[in-house]
């Protein structure tokens, strides 16, 4: 809050290096497809590893993207120094989350001082077309002074 | 619902072969527990695969053992043939999911016809400790005559 | 889902008739404001009566008014005779609900055959200015061939 | 945390004092019915003007004593001075809320400094046998120092 606002430029490396070491997103197969002032997308190739009994993609692995979309969709708003937590989220399933791959679309609907509420649309993508698979609203909270939890 | 009910032996049998398709709990590396009537729990070893930035346990990762925990156990309850899908699911998180392993423990509220409730909390064990790090409310619906959703 | 659909106008009639036999709706002084294909607003002047103990609207009056606005706006894309009900919602409360009044805006996310998710949002409006204070997502249930519930 | 601990009387004493600030509790005829140490319980009797189309209690007047059962829950463990708002709650629907009266029990998950989870189970009472109806989880903010929100 006090202090020098970031610019465009350092809120990217700042969610690309922190996304960088959620070890989780490596094991997912996800990457950071587009990261702007409260908004984070993140894309899931769908490949056999991450998939439920029926073959459809794992409710626990959209919710994963989703997760982290909201999370750094806040930790855009946020203080330098600070780091993001989620304190609690639903996600609604949609439909079956089948085909090439998931987009988890992640913005802030309300940035507050301690308590962000982001949301996330998850679309599954099959030859071209986009179809919405899931929802989430999550409660972001704002640690600051903690160690080992900035961002 | 007509015909025979399982035995304890039979759910739990139909219990594993379901978890057992499910790619994404290997991935994780979390395995089936405990499994009785309207009980699941699942255990995951805490390696840094499954991780976030701060290294704890990505609440993506907490929330997909947590998930089928629930639906497992509202599978438990449904008849022969017919294949769970979770409609919703909401979690809180408590505490750093951090230690030498989280366990799950699914249980259904009320199994209905077509929707259960099921809860999860999810404990994060260190030096024998256990710390209650998560809970988990889901709406699982029984799904009856679709092709490929059955377990 | 056989027979004719629904003209806009009996539509409007549909979810005026149900709303007037809420009578908790009334209880609380709402009033249904708006009915379009998949999109229902409820208002709220803001009297004492439904306040909580800071003089703010209380948390459930205010998930009331957006449980009627969500699950309205899943019965417009209804079949004729079939009801609605509310399986579940989650609310985030985003700034106290004070003001002149409430307005609860709902409208359909995805329509299912059995569940239709819908989410809702509600601003206080103060001085003719209007402010986000509360974002709602409820999962609601087409009930068919039920006896006394059907809308 | 420092200072005095409130006995169990003045812990009574603050929630019904609180309580009885609720406007809107005296709107749908709850009352306090339990206090204890992270346990608060309100009952609703069931009458013509808390109800929905059918008959039964409309699902945001079951939220509202669900709510405040969670949210005096969270204030008994709070310090004092302290205020409680709610920031997010999730009810499950689970049975129509029909019969005499309902029963909202509200206990602590887990405390925390800022953050606290509480959850409630609402049964419905009918003829002496009491049924599940509904279940919640809640995450309750400690408000200290706001003008205004202290309970």
């Amino acid at each position: 809050m006090a202090g020098a606002a970031l610019s465009d430029d350092e809120i990217a490396r700042r969610i690309e290096a922190s996304f960088g070491k959620q070890a989780f997103m490596t094991t997912l197969g996800a990457r950071l497809s587009h990261v702007a002032v409260g908004e984070v997308e993140i894309e899931l190739p769908i490949m056999p590893h991450v998939t439920q009994q029926h073959g459809f993609v794992h409710a626990g692995a959209v919710a994963s993207i989703a997760d982290s979309a909201c999370g750094y969709a806040a930790l855009t708003l946020m203080p330098a120094g600070a780091g993001v937590l989620t304190a609690e989220f639903k996600i609604n399933l949609l439909a079956p989350a089948a085909g090439e791959r998931l987009l988890a679309k992640g913005r802030v609907v309300k940035a507050g001082r301690t308590l962000t509420l982001a949301m996330a649309e998850v679309f599954a993508i099959k030859d071209g077309v986009s179809k919405l698979c899931a929802m989430m609203t999550a409660t972001c909270m704002t640690m600051a002074g903690r160690d080992g939890v900035s961002d």
